[in-house]
């Protein structure tokens, strides 16, 4: 499996890395990563855009699925819906926490929860990741 | 009713304008608007990333929603749903038009359509809006 | 390609059947269907049960993307996402209309959208179909 | 608290009691049921289908939001979304359990669990509740 590290350099040229996700837990059913809510991830009224949220879940959830695909496999992700429920304010800090609902041969399912720093439930991102061949 | 200009102003310290998004057409029930997919806005292998499909259209709905809002309204996003179909590569250009499904004192509920510069259908997001007081 | 009244057949013994939808057009990109609501597809209060608009959609956007596939292959849904915009009360017609958004070969998206006899809209149900060997 | 009896008896002419929803457990967090697959609930094959499963969830999140409802309040659905994993083949049951992501003044949300008798998960759905003024 590939270390934090490893996936984070890979991370850093692309979407991921412009918004500044940071990768901290990697693991075959959970991965764990850090945003800052910084003003230019923002909506108006100084609040994470909506989708900031997606795009960090997304994120999340095809790491995951990358991490568990067999050799000569790649991944896609063919759905993804997501429940806003909280608000995260500019320069404060948000966690994703993605677990896998299923890890099949066809589809995977991951959903991540997005946190405040102190706890308080963000948003929920559930998506389909399609399994195919390289 | 905001000119496209006074909109894009809006938007260009926000999350959007890290993205580049750039607001084309705003009409009550309709919303168009360009991106072009920078590598920074990619994932592996030079496609656009799965969130900025979701971030470009989650703008798209809410500025439908906030140029139809009843003075002394607010909205904010509660769902959003979003099927992947075709991958759009570095250095095109995709647009994407919003239109109002429902427009109501309580939701909203807005369609956007991803295409590529040639009309091949990227992917389509349907978004909730909640109605609250201001 | 199979009648209405062939597909009817398959379906009667079956769920749609229970509920009573009948269907009413079959088009390569286009499957149409009505329901009767009756007092047993209801919640309280004598409007559709928000799962009665879903079964009714699926059936639709299932029928369709069978009407569609190649020989040796068969689909099975992977997601469903419905937006509920309006009631159907009971002993009213509600009319279901399910478009093909995507026909590839990997996966088929269908759109259903529901209205009332009067042509109010009801509900958006949109579905991802995955294409497997049979 | 209304008693899984009192439920039980209001869903009865409605279309969980139809489909044949037996509530098992009521708390504020946290509503099971279980359904036996009867050959009219499948679709082809002799696997429940993805409308039942929908209509399944749905009885569960609505019941688990009108427990918490306050005085004065009503509640509807505005957005479902579900993932479908695995099949649940005739006259097995399964048990569906939801619980409370969220319970808000303005929305809940509750995603229910399917699984099969043995515990293999078949489908997980998400879903919004508006909370009005009744």
């Amino acid at each position: 499996m590939p270390t934090v590290e490893q996936i984070q350099q890979i991370l850093e040229p692309l979407f991921p890395g412009l918004m500044g996700v940071r990768l901290v837990t990697l693991e075959p059913e959970r991965v764990v990563a850090e945003l800052t809510v910084r003003a230019d991830l923002c909506t108006a009224g100084g609040i994470l855009h909506g989708g900031a949220y997606m795009a960090f879940a997304d994120t999340l959830g095809a790491v995951g699925t990358i991490i568990n695909l067999p050799l000569g496999k790649r991944t896609t992700t063919t759905d993804s819906s997501t429940k806003f429920i909280g608000g995260a304010r500019v320069d404060t800090t948000v966690v994703g926490e993605s677990v896998a609902l299923h890890r099949g041969r066809t589809t995977m399912v991951w959903q991540t929860t997005i946190r405040s720093a102190e706890g308080k439930l963000c948003a929920v991102v559930t998506q389909t990741q399609l399994v195919l061949d390289a």
